[in-house]
């Protein structure tokens, strides 16, 4: 113990060092008195009103008590206990919906709430929702049932070892054998190995199966069977069926997803979803009729309008943390004596995290809108009205691939953003950054899509060559064969601000990106549009660049609108319109090469955009706590003890280290299998020499 | 059992389906039969020669053997055993060298090839060299043999919870107390709680302390102690120590990072290094000799050209990976009954993987020509020569930014160039990527480094508008006066393939840049340049831009120059040489606005350098796989089920995955806690209710 003359030794020193130190938390509440507009206004208007964000509230309460709602050693779980915890909590929640303690819409937003993906994820995604769609009254009346009080649990197998984008290619048969009237699944090579489904690993009891259909030898491609893989009494595997767990990936860890292999498994007739496509018992093969491509097409189409809503969102989570640590972080004090600066005073670090906060807020109203189309698209298919299925294919297609792509990018430029402490798992942006980056992947490949998107504006093209008029989104392609040598009007750099002004200049760009496109696979296919053969996939990279510049072009134009139309106060709306601005300015300056071919933006046009990024991060400086306030996240939803709302993050840091599985015991776990025979004085030479 | 009849049935499915079949063993033959070159000699040049090569290939099957070599458990531990399983590696080499069955260079070309870091990092990478650099005869003396032994096992203690860039504002206090001749550590607060330092948790029995010195009140600054913190008997920390693992991270977690917090805890005046500074038994206060500051400095500086050449191999990794998987994976076939296409045949494909396989080489070369720097310093400075400090430190700076950047962004480009798999741990790129990134942070965070680059060059241009020469790297910022309007003289597109016409835009850029910068904090500062403060602080987008440009500058002369010495036959340098092309131009492509800003290249002149870069792609597209043969990894060494030199890449992942740790029982370790009571219909309904 240190005498009453050495701490007051210490004391003297302590007191000379702790003169220039400022407490993270007189930070926080310093940066929200800055901001001119009521952060609360703005999530509310965000989440859908001030009830949607109380019963938040009363929800996370709940979630705290209950034994699987707890967040504060997630960090810490190894791969299987994520699995079975994970799965416990999506149990507890479908408890208290069967239970009716909780609406299925409540559940919905408890599982948000939670966000502990796990293995029944693909039986609420896409089990249920495939029969619903494709089976029949018949076999949804025998099915839903059973998995709605999970009886059965069910995923979706498509993807193989050796293919995923391609369905066409999947290798996976269903032989039908009129004899016994089964279909019999099978596996012909190791590559037909099905790979991936979520929660095909070690949960499932049923599976959908996508396998090419085979009757006389005769391949009727891809159909989807209800097939039963695991007994319902022992839950192991059934004859004829391998299947296991894929192993631990990047991120979304509590998630099994799984192989399965087919070794003439047999499946009875009716196991097939046979509302559109039937087999007879004879083996007389029945195609659908044709507007159930377009059906099937508008699930996928939906999925995308999800995805594209999340994409804001989880950009948000880390642009929360990432801004909030930052307002509170200080690093390097000008002269001895001086306070150190705040981190998000130095231009790199407000130029890096604001227009991330301005694109989540883009993507955020990109999605409701996305979703808006959606809805109004279902009303008129319901009438069998399906006009809107392309001009929400081109916007989807290329809008998922910039959304996940700014979202994931966004994520890891937050979390490098943090500095040390954003490599910490307790940061909660590693795990987020993990278990978000795989959109760039799943539900069509970003780059697929951006080609899908490509394809639709050439054929826009040639139509408008031929002089008649686009609609939808890619109108301008008509309009810009006048525009095609416009150019900015930019004088001074406040012009920039304008939006009509960014518009155009984006508009300038895509009509530019896409005419040549379109002349460069003309020329190429010697006047013919080919799109697909090595015309088409030598020209790729431009055809992804085609389809993101439309997309830049259309959020930019949906933010604009949806902040005029935001149910705000004036003092939020002037700032969520300088957000506008500054996504824009943003949007130009990281594809700025492209302007300047164009011919559209002048050498010193450009340098006026740089100077005017620069005047909107320094007038949004003291709004950037506000502004991620105003995504309205609880502090249980981010889980992150750099993103703490009150801004205590050290004490954070340090009291949930405590809980590291490796400080269990003082000594820590390799003291006695590994370090004692090297470091006891007592036992070293003699147990050294022995290894 | 299906009757041979379903067999047969069957089979005629599996025949119409494989008629497209490829295996991935044959595409791998087929490419390597493609090339141009001789990969074995690029691998030799690169790796120091074929003796290298056979040794390593001598050791990776001597590690096979060992029972702490394997790696095909690796992505399955959890992270309490990779923590103890990284420790009993590294003893077990250490073991290897003391008994002499391995020679210290050995030891550590092992330790490269397990690749497996642990507790013991910090004790060979800072506490040895440390004592070595700072330590007085008698302390290296006294602390070395130990050491080096493993009687002691240390970590370096710098950072703290807030502090970790500016070293000057760390909290944690050494006071001397002359009348027990010690000095007294103590915390002074939450922030200066020791974080970070590796191996420091659970590992280290002993610390290299930078703390805060105070003698009568009065601060000296940060020095450097030698202290103990655990028991060696017992391994429990000492009084007035807690310590503490930090927790999970992002990547790197066999390493136990830690926490400490001092409470008066007292040790001896000789526990100071004094080599330089001293103080004397009565509390008198003895500064180092000015050229002492220098001497630390260029530790740092031996600590970037290594990070520099580590970047270009982790890179060449991750591509290896990515080039061999796509050469093997095919998707999408243009019309029923042909064969899908290899994915590396897709141009947007190529042009991601490409241009990273030609930076790898850029990077590896550059970082030797880093280190070749380094050891000409080092020759001078044992005669007391610091002429060539400055230029390597605004060399490696920047380029330390540069290279990390392009290495971890590469690597994750790589990753998700890899499709679904690529987010498999079994791939071996997540925790390529997430163990590597955190290079952007450490050692200089990377932003900050730019900085420092920005800060030499901005007065190299002082020198340069005085009329005075400029010497070293940023010779040009003289010439460029001159030079300023010059105009980039590619006529047609071939030209972008010469290096001076790359070089020329190059140097143009980062002289514009370079004197942009200069003129702006000139005004800013109302002539005179201030390197902090808000000026500086208010411009760092800019600074950080120039440090790039420069960067990228001199990673493309001495890249291409490094060619044209290589000892490599002529059909592998005409290969090479289209790389250097390929870097360069893909260079200018992603920082093209730079260019028309500059006026240096014009719209049409943008034009032919996508062109060219298209051209180049096709060129070496056949070249592919023996690009990344050429940089001689051994399988062991990436531990990649999609990187095998082999091709056969789905029987890896399906024998790989069936080791994962949720396949050790066929009903999942969620069967009887959470799935039976839901699932099994002989207890279901009873056990659920009792939920």
């Amino acid at each position: 113990m240190a005498t009453d003359r050495v701490k007051m030794l210490v004391k003297a020193s302590s007191r000379l060092v702790l003169a220039e130190h400022v407490e993270p938390q007189d930070d926080m509440r310093a940066e929200r008195a800055r901001a001119s507009f009521a952060s609360r206004n703005v999530a509310e208007a965000l989440n859908g009103g001030k009830e949607v964000l109380e019963k938040r509230s009363r929800m996370v309460a709940q979630l705290e008590k209950l034994p699987w709602g707890q967040k504060s050693q997630r960090a810490f779980l190894s791969r299987e206990q994520e699995y079975v915890q994970a799965l416990r909590a999506a149990m507890g929640i479908w408890q208290l919906m069967q239970s009716g303690q909780l609406s299925i819409e409540d559940g919905l937003e408890m599982r948000n709430l939670l966000a502990f993906p796990g293995g029944l994820e693909l039986h609420i995604g896409m089990f249920i929702p495939t029969i619903l769609s494709q089976g029949n009254d018949e076999q949804q009346k025998h099915w839903l049932p059973l998995a709605q009080s999970l009886k059965v649990i069910g995923t979706y197998a498509q993807t193989e070892l050796g293919h995923g984008t391609f369905v066409r290619g999947l290798e996976t048969t269903a032989t039908y054998d009129a004899e016994s009237q089964q279909f019999i699944v099978h596996s012909p090579a190791l590559s037909s190995t099905k790979w991936w489904p979520g929660g095909l690993g070690k949960t499932s009891t049923h599976i959908i199966l996508m396998a090419r259909l085979f009757i006389n030898q005769k391949d009727y491609g891809l159909h989807a069977f209800v097939m039963q893989i695991r007994d319902l009494s022992t839950h192991l595997p059934l004859a004829g069926i391998t299947v296991g767990d894929i192993g631990p990936k990047f991120g979304y860890n509590g998630v099994d997803n799984g192989y399965l292999i087919f070794d003439h498994a047999p499946i009875p007739r009716n196991a097939m979803l046979m509302r559109y496509a039937k087999v007879t018992p004879e083996g007389k093969y029945v195609p659908p009729p044709p507007a159930n491509a377009k059906a099937s097409y508008a699930t996928m189409v939906y999925v995308r309008a999800t995805i594209v809503e999340d994409a804001g969102w989880y950009l948000a989570r880390a642009a929360t943390i990432a801004v909030r640590y930052n307002a509170v972080r200080r690093q390097t004090a000008a002269s001895a004596g001086d306070k150190e600066l705040q981190v998000l005073d130095y231009q790199n670090t407000s130029a890096t995290l604001l227009p991330l906060v301005a694109v989540a807020y883009a993507l955020i109203f990109m999605g409701k809108s996305a979703m808006g189309m959606y809805k109004q698209f279902e009303k008129g298919r319901d009438k069998g009205d399906f006009s809107m299925l392309p001009e929400l294919h081109v916007i989807l297609s290329g809008m998922k691939a910039v959304s996940t792509w700014t979202a994931a990018d966004g994520i890891e430029q937050c979390r490098r953003g943090c500095g040390g402490h954003g490599f910490s798992a307790l940061s909660g942006l590693p795990n987020l950054f993990a278990s978000y980056v795989q959109n760039v992947t799943w539900e069509g490949d970003n780059n697929v899509l951006c080609l899908q998107t490509a394809r639709h504006l050439l054929k826009s093209c040639e139509t408008a060559t031929a002089g008649k008029a686009v609609h939808g989104s890619a109108a301008y392609l008509t309009a810009s064969q006048q525009e095609k040598s416009g150019k900015c009007k930019v004088a001074s750099a406040m012009d920039w601000r304008v939006t009509d002004v960014l518009v155009m200049a984006l508009r300038h760009r895509a009509a530019r990106l896409a005419f040549e496109g379109h002349d460069l696979l003309h020329k190429r296919g010697k006047g013919t549009l080919h799109f697909e053969g090595p015309a088409w996939n030598g020209m790729t990279v431009h055809l992804i660049r085609m389809a993101r510049a439309h997309s830049q072009l259309v959020l930019l134009m949906t933010f604009a609108e949806a902040v005029q139309q935001a149910q705000v106060e004036p003092t939020a709306r002037k700032v969520l319109e300088q957000l506008v601005a500054l996504h824009g300015i943003t949007t130009l300056l990281t594809e700025l090469g492209d302007f300047l071919i164009d011919g559209h933006v002048t050498p010193s046009q450009a340098r006026t955009l740089q100077e005017q990024q620069h005047e909107l991060l320094v007038e949004l400086r003291p709004e950037a706590v506000a502004l991620v306030d105003g995504f309205g996240f609880e502090d249980y939803q981010l889980n992150s003890c750099l993103g703490r709302s009150d801004g205590n993050v050290y004490n954070a840091l340090l009291q949930a280290a405590k809980s590291s599985p490796l400080n269990q015991t003082e000594e820590g776990p390799a003291w006695h299998s590994v370090l004692k025979s090297w470091l006891d004085p007592a036992t070293r030479q003699e147990a050294r020499s022995k290894l």
